[in-house]
C-alpha cells in the first residue's frame, strides 16, 4: 500500500514496485493537486489524472494497481481501505511535504501538523488494529535533525553522560512546522513500536531531484510531476530552471546551507530495499535516505559549471534569506545503512570526476544494464498530455545539455519536439481565440512564456535535462 | 492569562496569582468537566461551576478575575481573547492531561494530540501576531523524557560525539500519546523561539499531589478538584484513598517505576517564579518542575507506614501493569533551576525525618508564617457545595491522620463534619425516596459507598488528609 501514491515520490515508487511484481494499492486524497489549484502553481511536466495514470499503467505494463481515493485522516475511509487491501507493508508518503507551504500562514501550519501527525497516527492504529504484522515504511526528512554541530547519526545516538551510557533518539530541531510534523511522527512511531510491537522503518530522506524513472518514462501519461516554484520546488530544481532561462541562480543568504540529496531513482530503490528487509517487530529502524551532501553554493557551482560548458550565461545572486536558518554550519550526516542493504546510488558529484575522466579515458563502455527489467518506452505521442505545454527555452537548454545517454533517454527529446510542434500550432491558429477552457489557459501561459512576463512561464524548463545529465555522468567509468 | 484556568493546577494558579496582585484572565473550554461526564467520573471534592468560582473569588478577595470560556483550538475565539486581554504572560495549562485517557482508544489519542498540539500552535501564533513580547509559560511534563539510563537534565544536554560538542534538546521518549503531545509542543515552541524570537518557559512538571492552597481553602466554592480514578488520578492519590478504605495499595508490576513529584502549593509558586523571571526573547528555557522523586514502591511504603501509625491496615498488592513501561530502571532527574530562582519546596520525604525529630526535639515552634498574605478561611458552611458528598470513611481516616496543623488546616475538619452531618440527614430521610435529580444520584453513590459495592464510592476519601499530612511535616524543624 502506497499512501500518497499520486505524489512526486509516491507515484514513482508505486510504479517501481508494481513493475517488480509487488501487489500495489495507491491511497491518496489528491490534496497535492489541490495545493497547486489554490496557490496558482503547476507542475512543469503536465501530469495525467490519477485515474488515467493507473489505467495507462495497466495498459503499458499489464499490471493492476488498485486506486483508493480518500483521506487517511478519515478513519472510516482508512479502516475500509485496510480491511479491503490487507497490506503487508504500508509505505507512507501521504503528508503535506513543503516547508514553505507550512510557513505561509497559521492555517497552513495547523493544516500541515494536523494532516501529517493525525494521518500518521491513524495509520499506526490501522496497522495495530487491522493489519497487525504489517511493516510501516514512513517517509521522514533529513530536516528533522536541523544542523547540529556534531555528526548526524541514523536516528539514534549513543550518549555517555556523567559516567553512564544510553542510546537515545537523536535530538531533533526541525526548521519549519512541516519538518516538525515529521519530528512528531517519528516520536509517535517510536512509541508505537515500543508499546505495540509495531515494525517500522523511518526513512529520513534528503532533497530528491530528477523526474524520470524507468517506469515514468514508459508512456506520456505516466510522467512524474516536476515542481520548480518557490513553495514546492527545491534549490536544485530552481537553479536548473534559472540557468536554463538565463536568470541568476538565487542563493538564499550566504549559501553555506548544506543538505543531503538523492536522485529519485534512488528513492524508489530505497523504498524497495526497506520493504524487502522489514524491521523487526517492536523496532523503529531509522535510515538516512540520501546519497550526497552539498551546500547551496556547491549546488550553484555545479549547475553553473555545467551550464557554462553548454554555452549558458549562469550567474549567481545572493538574495535575502526568507528562512531563519544557519547559513554557515557544520554538517556531516551518516547514510550507510541503505548502502549496506544494497543501494547503488546515482551520484551527482560524479559529474566533475566524469568530465575529467572523459579527457583521459578510452571510449566509454556502454551503460551497465539495469538489474531490473526495463520497460520498453512508448513511442513519442505528439498529441499526448506531455505535448500540451510549450517549452522553447527548455528545448534550447535541454539540447545544450546533451551528453552520453542512458537507455530510455531519447524519450525526452521526443517529448520536447512534440511540445515545440504543439506550441507552434497554437501560435499559427492565432492563440487564445481558437481555444477554450484548459487549452486556452495553457495557451495564455505559453504567451506569457514567450513574452517573459508570466512568473509561471518564465522558469519553463524541464528537469528532464538534469535527469539526463545525471544518467550520463553515472554511466561513466569511475563516476560512482 | 491562564489557559486551562478551570483545571486542577490552573485554578489554583489563577487564584494564587490573583491574590498576589497579578491581573488574571482565565481561558478555558471546560472540556475537563466534559471528560468526567462522558466517562462517569467525578472529583471527590465537589467543585463549583467556573462562573460561581470566579464570582466567589471576587467576593472573598475583592479581586476580579476575567473569565473567557472557549477553545484555544478555535482561532477566532483565541484571537478575540488575545485582542481583548493583551496578556504580558500566557500560562498554558489548557491541554488534555491524562496519559490513560489518551490511550483509551484511537479517537481519544487523536483528540489528545490534536487538542494539545494545535491548541499550543494557535497560542504560539496568537503571541506572535497579537501579543508580541508576551512570555509563554507552558506546562510540559517530566514524562516527556521517559526513563533514560543517563541523568535527565533540564531540557538540554551537552553531547560530545566524534570529537565535536553541541548542546542539543534532550532526547525525548514519551510513554503515551499524551506525553508525546507535550513532546511535540516542546519542539514547536523551541522552533517558535528560534524563528520568531518568542520568549518561552517550558515547565516539565512532575506528578502533582495535594488539593489545598491558601486560596482554594478560603471558601467552599473555591475548593480545588481531586481525582482519584484510574484515568485522572495518579499513583499517590490512589494509594491514599486505598489506604483510607482498607483496600490493598495496587502497585503496577514490580513497582520500581520512579517519577518526580511535587506539592500543588509548589506548582503555583513555580508558575509565579517563572512569570516573575521571564525568559529572554528567542529563548525556550526549560525547568524540571518537581521537588522529590520516588518509586511506586517507595510511595506505597510511605503511605503504608503513615497509615499503620494511624491504625490503618495497609497492605500492598502487585497487579498486572496496564502500561508498557520499564518497571525497574535508573532515574536521576535534575531540578535545581527553580530552586535557584527561590522555590522553597514542601517535601513529602520530610515525613520520616520529621517523625524521628519529634521523638528527640523540644516542643516544636509554631509554623513559620507564610511569606504571602494568608486569606482568612471562611467559616464552615454546612449547606455549601462542599457538604453535598457523604464521606464517612474519609472522615474516619482524616481524623486518624491528624497531626500538627498549619494555618488554615482546620477548615478541612469543618468540611468533613459538614459532610458527615449531611450524609446522616440523607440517611434519616430514607435516602433515595426523598430526593431527586442530582441529589438522588449523590444519595445513590452514598448508598453504594456504605455497601462497598460502588466503584465510585468505595474509594471515597479526600486528599485533604495528605495535604494536611504534608503541612504538618514541613512545619517541623529539620523537615525540609
Amino acid at each position: 500500500m502506497i499512501i500518497g501514491g499520486d505524489g512526486y515520490c509516491g507515484w514513482a515508487t508505486a510504479l517501481h514496485l508494481s513493475a517488480r511484481g509487488y501487489r500495489v494499492a495507491i491511497v491518496d486524497n489528491l490534496c497535492r493537486r489541490g495545493f497547486d489549484a489554490s496557490l496558482g502553481l503547476e507542475t512543469l511536466t503536465p501530469i495525467a489524472s490519477i485515474h488515467e495514470r493507473v489505467r495507462t499503467w495497466g495498459e503499458v505494463s499489464g499490471k493492476h494497481v488498485e486506486l483508493m481515493v480518500g483521506d487517511v485522516c478519515d478513519w472510516e475511509f482508512l479502516s475500509q481501505v485496510f480491511t479491503a487491501f490487507r497490506p503487508e507493508a504500508v509505505v507512507h508518503f501521504g503528508e503535506q511535504r513543503s516547508a514553505p507551504y507550512s510557513m505561509i500562514d497559521r492555517a497552513r501550519a495547523a493544516f500541515t501538523q494536523s494532516n501529517n501527525v493525525l494521518g500518521t497516527l491513524n495509520v499506526l492504529y490501522a496497522i495495530k488494529e487491522l493489519a497487525p504484522g504489517a511493516h510501516l515504511v514512513k517517509l521522514g526528512t533529513m530536516g528533522e535533525y536541523g544542523t547540529p554541530n556534531i555528526d548526524i547519526e541514523e536516528g539514534y545516538i549513543t550518549i555517555t553522560h556523567n559516567g553512564r551510557t544510553d542510546t537515545l533518539p537523536y535530538p531533533k530541531q526541525g526548521g519549519s512546522f512541516y519538518h516538525l510534523s515529521k519530528v512528531h511522527d517519528s516520536h509517535n512511531i517510536h512509541f508505537a513500536a515500543r508499546a505495540w510491537g509495531l515494525a517500522a522503518t523511518d526513512l529520513n530522506q534528503g532533497v530528491v531531484y530528477g523526474v524520470r524513472t524507468e517506469e515514468t518514462v514508459a508512456h506520456p501519461a505516466l510522467i512524474n510531476r516536476y515542481d520548480y516554484d518557490g513553495i514546492f520546488g527545491t534549490a536544485l530544481n530552481r537553479f536548473v530552471v534559472q540557468a536554463a532561462v538565463g536568470h541568476p541562480l538565487t542563493v538564499y543568504g550566504k549559501g553555506g546551507q548544506t543538505r543531503g540529496f538523492l536522485d529519485i531513482r534512488d528513492t524508489v530503490r530505497c523504498i524497495q530495499i526497506a520493504v524487502d528487509n522489514a524491521a523487526a517487530p517492536g523496532e523503529m529502524r531509522v535510515f538516512n535516505q540520501f546519497t550526497e551532501q552539498f551546500s547551496v553554493n556547491e549546488l550553484a557551482a555545479i549547475v553553473g559549471a555545467e551550464g557554462k560548458k553548454m554555452g549558458l550565461d549562469v550567474r549567481v545572486q545572493s538574495v535575502p534569506n526568507p528562512r531563519v536558518e544557519a547559513e554557515e554550519h557544520y554538517y556531516n550526516a551518516k547514510c550507510t545503512k541503505l548502502r549496506d542493504l544494497g543501494l547503488e546510488p546515482h551520484l551527482l558529484s560524479g559529474a566533475r570526476r566524469a568530465a575529467a575522466a572523459r579527457t583521459r579515458a578510452a571510449p566509454a563502455p556502454p551503460p551497465a544494464p539495469s538489474r531490473h527489467p526495463v520497460l520498453t518506452p512508448a513511442p513519442p505521442a505528439p498529441d499526448s498530455l506531455l505535448c500540451r505545454r510549450p517549452r522553447r527555452l527548455a528545448a534550447r537548454v535541454c539540447a545544450a545539455l546533451q551528453g552520453p545517454r542512458a537507455a530510455g533517454a531519447d524519450q525526452a527529446g521526443g517529448e520536447l519536439e512534440g511540445v515545440g510542434r504543439r506550441a507552434r500550432q497554437h501560435d499559427e491558429r492565432g492563440g487564445r481565440g481558437a481555444l477554450s477552457g484548459r487549452a486556452a489557459r495553457r495557451a495564455r501561459a505559453h504567451a506569457g512564456l514567450r513574452r517573459g512576463t508570466s512568473q509561471a512561464g518564465i522558469f519553463g524548463f524541464s528537469f528532464v535535462c538534469v535527469a539526463r545529465f545525471c544518467q550520463s555522468t553515472v554511466a561513466q567509468p569511475g563516476a560512482a
